[in-house]
């Protein structure tokens, strides 16, 4: 297969292309555009959206480029010779606004604005997306396991069951979440993320005894034993062949750091396997478990006394279950200073016009309470509106306030520095700490409100009301 | 990013490197093994999978290989220097025996054998499972579209919304399973798959009026344009617009491909519009439709009499909404030539024992009637039991069989030659018209069997039975 990375300007989908090319043949090439991206209805039916994927996206950006071979592959399909001309000296040179990685995001409104000509502000509207709404959906479901966690440790188990390659983002969002380690290998490598790992049944399988295969791992992994101990039999097997281990490990001055469960009920086996490791004097050998979990099954395990100390997590972290995508999407805003609409049959879907800024209010106690979406101009407002319903809005000038979105790129190059998921997880920390409880919620979490100036409620009003005297 | 190609041994979960690593360590790196995938549950609740991903497994394995930079990660993750030299020199030389791509399976079947050294055997569950997992469950969505659509055309639309990277094998899959084209351009270009697309929202409001961008790109694109025409009202402007154009391209001698719907309600509209372009004698003007599509709602469309000729399929299709992902594992069942065994708390999931081979029989249809399990040295057998109940069994003699492994990687070389996804497509089709209706059903499929020989039903009791007096 050819490698992504030396053919990026195909990771985009055809009618971006034949878009493209229709600008540059009708001559609007130099017209300036402001898209915006958004996302619609937050994961999980959850709160809020932790927003990921940032940092990718530019890497990705700054080398976006069609090389001889793309050129002749789209002349194939159909493109024409002056355009492919041009293509094959694109560079992208816009400029993009983002909220910070790791920030709280809510839903409708602006979290990144690209800036540039319409054709390179189009022909990244694929890429955008892909990079953007995964990373931002895995963050997500792990911020609401560690939320349940507390500090117990996590790690992302996930990659077998990851949608292919997604896995490889799907590890990097899970610790920008809230994991604390991965054990996919090559995203550790790549993003500086703790690896972790110890043995699956087939170590045990291969040995005659389950206690052989324990020892030989013991005593070439003194410093780092876990033993998964549910092969043959969790509580008659397993545990108590793990207990003969860690007291020939103790006698030779080393601990055991723990074992894990895989299997069964997870709730009732820890707190069997707690005892009988306690009645061996072995309170420090920590429990690990695995196998199928969730946020709401470890709720669950808490409510029941599960003596768990740190757990894996596979399938549903890095495929973002059982909401399976975020429906962010990428919008024309502007174009040549002329804010741009879309209608829809469904009123929810009405996009909202002209360059714009996001400013998130607190309340005395730093907490966010409100979210406003201003036209770029505007300094500040006093009232926010609610964006369908000009009979709602609220007093905001008591409100501290805060500008969310900053420039990350400009001219095509890079404008932040680099952070591993840790650091920006640092950041989602703190942010998540200003966040009401009631957002965080599973079932009916109180929805956030988002409003807008009177300015830009009125312009997109008053949009609506040309383009429907037009039709009529 | 480092690109994935060329470090393709870090693309594991660190334990089968913590177990390669014991195995070296142990002097066991020569045990010769045998490891089974297989799935235990079909996805979407329905009665099948369709099996893909072998292909780029295959080609990935070929290259699998630890460089100087992947040593010198690992050494910081803690690996030991005499198994880092090891690994330095490591290529995968196994053999592979496997069910064709394209081919119908069942739960709890072998369906690729693995046979090579423990450690090469181990090295590569990791990335074996997300490549064959994801890109089975993928091609099994397609094929269900597929099963509604007839001889409807569809192509994939889903890189936005994909699970990032994980969009480039999905649209791959979702072509072997029945799509006629996809999107994504860097899938098209890396597997010879048909590339389609046409315009966006932002075309249409990139111009002052509908009409105008209408024009613009049946001017540019006179045999191939798809006019979408939702952005401002879909009977009021797009469609009388998509009719004003359409004529004019005829007047030039040209016939306007389509116009596409991506908003609202589709069977209503489709309706309405094929009635207004029919009344302007543009018969052959197609409709195509887009917006949250899946089979569900394609069979619905089609029950209420939807003029629809070509569906644009995306979020559901990548993601394989709402399973998310195949839970296929890889598990030992053979060392050194002696069977082995994992037992579970659930009956469900002890492993089957032993080198196996898979069989289809056939009724004198050619329909698939049962799959059989047999020891790899049983030439045949008279009878097939159900794998748990042997009292549950059927006289298989007057049935036709097949075999449906075989060896497709010898010493790490692949033995098949590459196909494209459409003509692995067309092996399923011929596959999926053997397979009876009540299989293809998406409610209460019947459950296909597949049985097991009393072979290896007695050979797998009596390793259970020896366990538990063990443990006992």
């Amino acid at each position: 297969m050819n490698t992504l990375s030396k053919n990026i300007g195909l990771y985009t989908d055809f009618y971006e292309l034949t878009m493209a090319q229709g600008y540059f043949l009708c001559g609007k090439q130099n017209e300036q555009t402001v898209f915006d991206y958004y996302y619609r209805t937050n994961p999980y039916q959850g709160g809020y959206l932790v927003f990921a994927g940032l940092q990718d996206l530019l890497h990705i950006l700054k080398h976006f480029r069609f090389n001889k071979e793309n050129i002749n592959f789209l002349r194939s399909a159909g493109l024409k010779e002056e355009f492919l001309k041009y293509l094959l000296d694109f560079k992208f040179k816009a400029s993009i606004y983002s909220i910070k990685e790791g920030e709280i995001a809510f839903p409708n409104e602006p979290i990144v604005r690209v800036e540039g000509n319409i054709i390179e502000a189009q022909l990244i509207e694929t890429l955008l997306l892909n990079y953007l709404n995964f990373q931002s959906l895995i963050a997500t479901k792990a911020c609401r396991i560690r939320y349940v966690l507390g500090d117990k440790t996590f790690a992302d188990f996930g990659l077998r069951r990851a949608q292919g390659l997604g896995g490889i983002h799907a590890s990097r969002a899970a610790v920008i979440g809230g994991a604390n380690s991965t054990s996919n290998v090559y995203s550790a490598f790549n993003y500086q993320i703790p690896v972790t790992g110890t043995q699956a049944h087939a170590w045990i399988q291969s040995f005659e005894e389950e206690l052989d295969a324990f020892r030989k791992y013991a005593c070439i992994n003194p410093d780092s034993t876990v033993l998964l101990v549910d092969t043959y039999n969790t509580l008659k097997s397993g545990v108590p062949n793990a207990i003969i281990v860690a007291k020939e490990l103790e006698a030779e001055g080393y601990k055991m750091l723990g074992i894990r469960l895989d299997n069964g009920d997870l709730a009732y086996l820890s707190k069997k396997a707690r005892k009988m490791l306690n009645d061996a004097d072995l309170d420090y050998v920590q429990i690990f478990a695995s196998n199928q979990l969730n946020e709401y099954v470890i709720k669950s395990l808490n409510e029941q006394g599960a003596q768990i100390d740190g757990y894996g997590i596979g399938t549903e972290l890095v495929t973002g279950k059982d909401t399976g995508a975020l429906d962010g999407v990428y919008k024309l805003v502007e174009n040549n200073g002329n804010p741009r609409l879309k209608i829809s049959e469904n009123i929810e879907k009405i996009t909202m016009p002209g360059k714009k800024k996001l400013i998130r209010y607190l309340d005395k106690d730093g907490m966010f309470f409100r979210d406003g979406i201003l036209l770029e101009n505007e300094k500040t407002t006093d009232r926010l509106f609610h964006p369908f319903h000009s009979n709602k809005n609220t007093e905001m000038s008591k409100y501290t306030s805060e500008e969310l979105m900053h420039k990350v790129m400009e001219n095509g190059e890079i404008l932040i520095k680099n952070q591993t998921p840790a650091e920006i997880n640092g950041y989602l920390q703190k942010r998540f700490a200003q966040l009401p409880e009631g957002h965080k919620r599973f079932i009916s979490p109180h929805i956030y409100k988002v409003g807008v100036s009177s300015n830009l409620f009125n312009l997109r009003d008053q949009m609506l009301e040309n383009i429907r005297s037009k039709i009529k």
